[in-house]
């Protein structure tokens, strides 16, 4: 029933959603979907905990701690956009329709996106104290970087899931290209290669119609070693 | 009479601002308030044009393209946040009410979103093209980097707005360190220094409480020209 839930409130919207569709699509009768949870903003709240929830384990699968910060940073990323590329009603649900329907479902949202930002957080101070034994980034300078890293993140969700042919891997390298490279690079032609398909967990492409997993700009170049 | 309504909004929330507040706030009787906006919802969608507006055009003012790359990419980031931290209730209003409250409302700043995107875009491409004559970067890669650095800014701008101290200089510094350099390079301890205080326009500063323009870990550092 929360499946059919999700797919309706993603596809459709919440306002236009209704329990009627809902209950079809379910292959229940509406009585059915009412007695199990008392309301549309309940049936809603159900769907919101539990796309945030297959969205953070899904995240936090994919950090490999055991991994060089990079190859961290990518695993995350690519776990990310294949999760939301998989799943584009469960992250309508949750980056556009909980938070434009009321305070209440902002605050549900709210709350998973603190978390994601904190371990975020962790993982950048993990890395940086790796990289040097005095880390001269500061915990506040590196809260600022995670929120941006996690903003950068949901905008390009955003717009991956409504632009066709942008596949999982396509994403993860931009970002990975932005947030780990930096503009400078990339403007010195300085790219950020993702490694062979055959290191990492089968399928993580999104599977869209074009399905290349790198852009032409990267491919066949080696990996900058930093 | 839209300060007090965009004072309101962005500070109780849509659901919360009561008319008889505002028209107190402006100074005016409510019959008059009403009389020239017919109801709470238009009052918010001028609200949401006035700043929307306010914002494009502070952009737009500190992009310079007569800068290099990375100058013109430090002095728009400086202008958005120092426009978002002197009008945080105007900000509040724009990326959290504006979402928050129904479809119409969230159109209104999805399309001025799809403006901002826009322009960094053909930034970021004018600058491509400047750096090497064969640009390597794709058209469509650039509009997923013109994405992340929007998202990384706007939830950026959400955390300096909530978190006490940061300066609209900071802010802007932190940004330019992730989109710029990149965390590769900020692992291995080098950073993007802002240009003196005294190259920029007056003001750029937040004005916060703790009004250091850099932070302790750039302080003293020479720009790394690249």
């Amino acid at each position: 029933m929360l499946d059919a839930a999700v797919r309706t409130f993603g596809q459709r919207g919440y306002m236009a959603a209704s329990m009627d569709e809902i209950a079809e699509l379910a292959g229940v009768s509406k009585p059915l979907v009412y007695l199990y949870l008392n309301s549309k903003e309940d049936l809603f709240t159900a769907c919101i905990r539990r796309e945030a929830k297959a969205l953070t384990e899904a995240v936090r699968a994919g950090a490999r701690p055991d991994l060089p910060a990079d190859r961290q940073l990518w695993s995350g990323l690519t776990a990310f956009f294949t999760h939301t590329a998989r799943n584009p009603d469960g992250w309508a649900v949750l980056h556009l329709q909980a938070r434009t329907h009321g305070e209440v479902f902002a605050a549900e949202v709210a709350e998973v996106r603190t978390e994601i930002v904190a371990f975020v957080t962790q993982l950048i101070l993990a890395a940086a104290r790796e990289a040097h034994r005095d880390p001269d980034l500061r915990e506040r300078e590196v809260a600022g970087l995670a929120e941006a890293l996690v903003g950068a993140a949901e905008s390009l969700a955003d717009w991956a899931n409504t632009t066709p042919g942008v596949t999982a891997r396509q994403s993860a390298a931009t970002l990975m290209n932005f947030a780990w490279m930096g503009l400078g690079d990339l403007m010195a032609g300085r790219h950020w290669t993702p490694p062979d398909e055959s290191d990492e967990p089968a399928g993580t492409d999104g599977g869209g119609p074009h399905g290349a997993g790198v852009t032409a700009a990267q491919a066949g170049r080696t990996s900058p070693v930093r």
